[in-house]
């Protein structure tokens, strides 16, 4: 078993890592008080409830569990109040711990509502998904969706434990595991080439769910965010590095409507946009954006966003939480390994990178080998760009 | 012009009280980026709105507001969504600053919003009443109602400025002005006698709207909460003092329904029944008991809660948060100034407190004088005890 441990707001919480975690030495420790609601969701549930509430039952707990539908399009404030109705009705105080036991979406709503609940109560997560095991088990951020918005409302909380089981993820989509690993390649890009090249000699593997090396995929993947988060926690500066795909990702999640592009695929497919921006910015060579096209299509994930007009495009960015007083800020790389918060932005390169980015078909699975859209070709050079 | 510094989570704020506060010196240093969202009631936007907005408009902010119902039945989701709502359709960024322009209830939603929308902005406070000057001023609570319970659904959210005008005083209906009292008077009775006795030196002039008298009551209660929640600003200890009163005067406000009660009214008879529990441990004298009643209707407030069966008046503590574990904790009194905590109460002395406290009539202005409820008399000394 690995074990990380994280330090935020000057508190510590461990991350545990193996095939398989034992819940009496992995979560009952870390229960706060009796009273425990496990929050999952339909598909997650049936697999590995009764493993979680067994154990709390036998170690003492007074368990109840609230199951939500599964899906980014369920990450509403109607879900939330789904949780807020079962901790009242089954009288739950202020020394009770919630559990989530899903992916992002399910992390996001049971911790946002131990963020709130009562002004806040003990959290544990136990991320079924690899994106959710790379991405939501660090950093505490926890929130819904808004009509008007993705992740409008929300909080920081931290949890008091993650347990991170490669087990759990044999029972993941490929398409699932996939949109997990646009996220950890997205921590080799921002900072550490040499978790780039360990990811080009074993992507097969990894998507394939070899559970040793998405075990050290998902402790390497972690320890940078953790470094990243505990230098910025409240996403005032460097931790915006983490959004790298993510600006141009959301506008693909919201054109399209959640939950028809998972939220990995859109953050591949932002990447790519995010990796043709900078090339054209001079930052970063053709060769490069070549070697991300090749490890995202490597790791079954897309490479080009929908067809979204320019303008359509412009008009949803605008609405990002990571505009800063009006200003577009952009995740874009210098190097491979090198993430840089960029601004000013000259209007032209961005329409062209959103030109040759958002033109692919609808659907992510379509978008990982098309050739490249004729009409977001550059007419002075000629270039066929990333799709080829 | 007095401004108190408060040092909470590591942060310090100034409470700036006077009978009239110029936004140029405190309002705008305070505010956040450019964009500035007003959130005020029906009653209070028509007064003093205008005031605010054309001061930060002056400032160069960019200005917006929302304008909920008033009272705490709108204390909701809906409400809280509202704000959201205003926001987002305002292009609202992460920088920007939520002010918060009347009582608590404008206060408590506000404060929320300002929690988690895009996971915290900046909040600022302009409390218009009493009872808010004396108490959501310190402490950072923030929250809503949910159907099942009062304030279930919260966070703790640090304001960056409170602005305590005197002057906003003058245009509250006396019977609001009484209910802040009731605040006040509970600071004298948890940790200082010698306040007691100013407030019983003043208080016809206090509950008159004298500003130079009410300004030094405002700085005395803030002063005295801040020091408490100093030492304990997540509730865990010390701070359950403050809900002197508080858990009674839960019962009798979900009882009677949100609004039919002022909160000051309802903490006012619960104060009482905290009281009448404490003389029946033998922890105060009768006279500390009718000395209490006395001051609290000075101050126009009840000293009796409306007729509640004991067994419903039981139920319902069971769903107040500040039951730890199941175990019901009371704040009484071990003499006048000494507030403490207690568990472990005898169901009968419980039993007997809420027949004698739980005996008036329906509304609160005709709970201040009615003679003792011979039903709830106690047969072996035939006290009338604090009815009288």
């Amino acid at each position: 078993m690995t074990t990380l441990q994280v330090a935020l707001s000057g508190r510590e919480y461990p991350i545990f890592i193996d095939d398989q975690l034992d819940p009496v030495q992995c979560l009952i420790p870390y229960v706060a008080g009796k009273q425990v609601m496990l929050v999952s969701n339909v598909t997650v549930a049936p697999l590995y409830l009764a493993l979680y509430h067994e154990a709390l039952v036998r170690g003492g707990k007074q368990v109840a569990s609230c199951i939500l539908p599964d899906g980014e399009r369920y990450k509403t404030h109607e879900s939330l109040n789904t949780i807020y109705d079962a901790l009242l009705s089954a009288g739950f105080n202020r020394d009770c711990t919630i559990v989530a036991l899903g992916g992002g979406v399910i992390g996001d709503m049971a911790g946002f509502a131990a963020a709130t609940y009562q002004r806040g109560v003990a959290f544990i997560q136990i991320p079924t998904t690899l994106l959710a095991q790379v991405d939501s088990s660090v950093g505490g951020k926890t929130g819904i969706n808004h009509p008007l918005g993705k992740n409008m409302i929300g909080a920081f909380k931290q949890p008091r434990a993650v347990l991170a089981s490669m087990n759990h993820l044999s029972t993941l989509p490929p398409r699932e595991l996939s949109a997990g690993l646009a996220e950890v390649i997205k921590y080799a890009l921002i900072r550490d080439e040499a978790f780039l090249v360990w990811l080009e000699t074993h992507m097969e593997s990894l998507s394939g769910g070899d559970s040793v090396l998405l075990a050290e995929a998902v402790a390497r993947s972690c320890a940078h965010k953790a470094a990243i988060v505990a230098a910025d926690e409240e996403e005032r500066g460097e931790r915006a590095l983490l959004n790298l795909g993510h600006t141009f990702g959301h506008v693909i999640e919201t054109y399209m409507g959640y939950g028809e592009w998972l939220h990995g695929e859109a953050v591949a497919a932002g990447t790519m946009l995010a990796a043709d921006l900078s090339r054209r910015l001079g930052w970063i060579s053709a060769a490069d954006q070549q070697r991300i096209a090749d490890i995202l299509k490597r790791a079954g994930l897309p490479v080009l966003g929908p067809s979204i007009p320019v303008n359509e495009a412009l008009k949803l960015m605008g609405h990002d939480k990571k505009v800063l007083a009006g200003k577009l800020r952009f995740i874009l790389l210098k190097g491979v390994g090198q993430g840089v918060i960029a601004s000013d932005i000259p209007d032209e390169l961005l329409a062209e990178t959103l030109r040759a980015g958002l033109s692919g078909p609808g659907r992510p699975e379509e978008c990982s080998s098309k050739p490249f859209n004729s009409a977001a070709m550059n007419p002075l050079t000629g270039d066929t760009e990333y799709g080829s």
